[in-house]
């Protein structure tokens, strides 16, 4: 492998999307030719890019502040879903954001930790998107994490979109960002948004003025797309749907509490009886801010 | 925050399902009483616990060894889709597996890195799954990474269940395990899979004997749950399909080039004619093995 195309791969750290544009534009500057096809597979990339920014409608480039709150415990599908889309929007900064100055991993509720990429103390203080994952006890202990809801109170007083998926909804709650606010939150957890200000909504994303919410851990695919669309337009959204390819065919209809066997469904809620418990004690003793 | 509940609280380091059986078995032997209700929390979710075990056709417990392969510039969501599923399955294993013995972070293509769990020297030999998630620039550069192919190569060779999503499908190919096999992969790349050995199928998830794969980067969670049904029994992948709240609504159909525009579809697939071209020069030069 030539230097050329090293230095080409190396460009790899982005999103595909972006990536390959970013490959694109670089090797032309640099008057690179791609293996034994010399310059056919950039031009029609080149070509492939200039059709879609003169696709009416789509909003090509941006430069977003988009903030992703990390917190021990959080469920990583909650955040990696939307971040794929997130980061496929070209010019956004997509910052993971930790409480730790040191940007230690952080470990998530499924036996892994990511790489935060930004302390809390350097990020934007006016951010374009402010979002916040949920989890179970991990969630319990962010909602009693005073340092972790003052951030979140504080960037949420001035972020132009306001969102969560899953439980993240009630820690949006507990920094008092959803007073008089419809949301939406993990199916097991909606019934309890009215103590944390809000008023519950059973559907599978929730806007309601600058506050964007999402149900459960897998909703934060349709959360995201929807999002997207507000902001760079619905074609930018159905392209980036494509590069996903998300299309979903889940194998079997059990994914609501409505759809699945009760028998199945009232033990698995069973199963959460003590995050239940310990997250309306978090939101009894949540501080007015 | 007392010391038993901050000790239940730690214990949030796995699933969510897991992780409150775990917690309630363990504040059980404890004779842990939760917050301001002695145990009642405890004793619905012992209820719920026992009913689900009872439940037909559910398996609750297993002890399957999970190796999930991780490299540079992967697509995160390839891999922490089947990620959430796989590390749902009560007693199993799962690691994320790196060439790296130092088990430094791995960057993934949407600008975050996650930390590995297992270098490929100590991960198990004979392995209930295989997985591999897909990429772009990094996937070509697995594909012409011998060690980590030789690594695929051996424990495919012994693994019961060998899969992929999206271009994970490739390097398994590169590996030569899906010679003479039915495959998937991400629309843009299925019609490479003969240059891989295997025969492309248009399809969301695609088994031909022990080899399952899923299309591309969000086919992973329709892949995960067939997976998960097959190891656990349907009643298995249903109750964490509910967990999961998986019934998806994408807000547009644009989610395969069938449904989008084609004034869309074929420029984002003009996107992504370097990596085609770099995919065909690693494909023409895989080594027999």
């Amino acid at each position: 492998m030539n230097t050329s195309r090293r230095q080409l791969l190396a460009l790899a750290g982005i999103a595909p999307f972006a990536t390959l544009a970013a490959a694109m534009q670089r090797a032309q500057a640099e008057g690179y030719r791609f293996g034994e096809t010399p310059g056919e597979a950039w031009d029609i990339a080149a070509k492939a890019h200039e059709d879609l920014m003169a696709y009416p409608g789509l909003v090509m480039h941006g430069a977003e502040e988009i903030a992703m709150v990390c917190y021990e415990g959080m469920t990583m599908l909650d955040l990696v879903g939307p971040q794929y889309f997130f980061a496929s929007m070209m010019g956004a900064r997509v910052h993971l954001v930790s409480a730790d100055p040191e940007l230690r991993p952080v470990q998530g509720d499924t036996g892994f930790a990511i790489v935060p990429t930004l302390a809390m103390a350097d990020c934007p203080g006016v951010l374009d998107i402010l979002f916040v994952p949920g989890g179970t006890m991990g969630t319990v202990r962010a909602m009693e994490d005073d340092g972790l809801i003052d951030f979140i109170a504080d960037r949420g007083s001035r972020a132009k979109h306001l969102t969560s998926v899953c439980t993240g909804s009630l820690i949006l709650g507990q920094a008092g960002l959803l007073d008089g606010k419809r949301a939406t939150s993990h199916w097991a957890t909606r019934h309890l948004l009215p103590e944390f200000g809000a008023t519950p909504v059973n559907a599978r994303v929730v806007q309601d003025g600058n506050v964007t919410t999402g149900a459960g851990v897998s909703a934060g695919l349709d959360f995201a797309l929807a999002l997207l669309a507000q902001i760079r337009g619905r074609p930018y959204a159905e392209a980036i749907q494509l590069q996903a390819e998300y299309a979903p065919e889940p194998p079997f209809d059990a994914g609501s509490p409505d759809k699945i066997d009760p028998a199945l469904g009232e033990p698995m809620h069973g199963m959460f009886a003590a995050a239940l418990h310990a997250m309306r004690e978090a939101a009894a003793n949540r501080k007015q801010r």
